[in-house]
């Protein structure tokens, strides 16, 4: 039987999802999931106790339930239902307490934090990104900590995009296009900003697949076509030296924490 | 003295990152961090050790090691360092071994997988985000899974962003201009898809100041102009009975939190 997972938090819940994704993503089998965030109240606390004890009756297996829940007083509720917990707050905060010498206060507890000048610049990279992407322009690019380049549909607009959200890095990208390929060649403004630039490749037959979900039949998703433009673009990348990375059996999470490896960028967290 | 700490994986760290950050932000101290992702190899396994080490020598405390390791003789070397490991991963995986009677398979590992049918659905997600921002375009309203709705910067386009990349859900936003204002309603392809509605609004003071620091002194960024548009978006709002939050003091990740939670849609993971 399929086992019941519950994510559970008295905030967005994100956190509780990220660890019990990652430790059950360990094991052979399939979960049944479900996430409840903002678990404030004591009476949202007992109507969550009530949904696991109901699956414990339906199902007669207990449901793991993965939380990071800072108020005790709602994490109490949790822990007294038939659940199995796996706090992995708690866990971790009395020995830190110790080791640190400092007790936790979590009434202070808040993961994301918007008040502070960090989150301006991390809504400043978003807006970067939004319009530095797929070339629309260009006038912004000496201010880019980083800038994709690649052909049309290889990932650069989800990586662009995941750079600034996730790390808070102002990432532009530039598409070289079909009319482009039998004379390629950098722009004087990316010339000027080479020592930024990163390339983005992948497999022509997977480029094909994804250019036909698009534009089915065009020349332009054509496999020949996807051939020509991939391996102009590596041997460019190559003949200038810029840094690339295949995209495609790799994440956006992958992709995005390689090439600011690769890069030497500093990752900001928010 | 500031506590050193080491985020390290043989992955992203995102998921090291996201649960040390979590445990770390209940202590009223600030910390001095790093993350090293991709320690795939002895080699870099034991520069890393010696990193830590170091640490060590010079500030004489141990430095606090989060990881999420899943090759064990990566692991075994971190965790012959002097640091001081907190190992969520293992952590938990045994009690799940015993509880599920499953052993785990670490070499299966893949936190952020890409080779399912579901990632597409997230990097659809993203393109129909970037591509339906700020009512550039109405003429896929009906595609969509929600549409956001409010005032100019506040706070529309990183939460379309988050919610597609994040929980792969297909946002749409459309502002209200300074020329719809004196005669606000609805366009007809939005009361077509009135269900999908979801409001923003934000305190016209912090509105003015976001606005200020793209248009300094225009008629756009006054808190005059910022007052107005607030409060007749939010007539309209309460008139037309469509939901809404108020951004002001919230991250990209509550807001997006709070609008799936309200709006009852379901949250993907990638």
């Amino acid at each position: 039987m399929t086992p019941k997972v519950f994510y559970i938090s008295d905030g967005t819940a994100i956190t509780a999802e990220v660890f019990g994704h990652a430790v059950l993503s360990q094991f052979p089998l399939k979960f049944d999931s479900v996430t409840i965030p903002f678990v404030e109240t004591i009476a949202r606390a007992e109507a969550v106790k009530k949904q696991i004890n109901d699956s414990f009756i339906t199902t007669g297996q207990r449901p793991l339930v993965f939380h990071s829940i800072v108020k005790s007083e709602i994490r109490d509720i949790i822990y007294s239902s038939e659940g199995l917990d796996y706090d992995f707050l708690n866990t971790f905060v009395t020995p830190l307490e110790q080791q640190l010498g400092v007790q936790a206060l979590p009434t202070m507890h808040r993961t994301h934090s918007m008040l502070n000048a960090s989150y301006d610049a991390r809504i400043d990279a978003i807006n970067f990104a939004m319009e530095n992407d797929d070339g629309q322009t260009l006038k912004h690019m000496d201010k880019a900590d980083i800038i994709l380049i690649g052909v049309s549909r290889c990932g650069k607009t989800p990586s662009s995009l995941y750079l600034s959200m996730q790390f808070g890095i102002k990432a532009a990208n530039y598409p070289f296009i079909q009319e482009d390929i039998d004379n390629l060649k950098l722009p004087d403004i990316l010339k000027r900003n080479k020592h930024k630039l990163f390339g983005l490749t992948i497999d022509p037959v997977r480029l094909h697949e994804i250019r036909e979900s698009r534009l089915e039949n065009s020349r332009y998703a054509s496999l020949r076509q996807c051939r020509l433009e991939v391996k102009e673009v590596e041997m460019l990348f190559k003949k200038e030296r810029i840094p690339y990375i295949d995209t495609t059996h790799q994440s956006v999470e992958e992709i995005a924490t390689k090439i600011l490896d690769v890069a030497g960028l500093e990752r900001h967290m928010f």
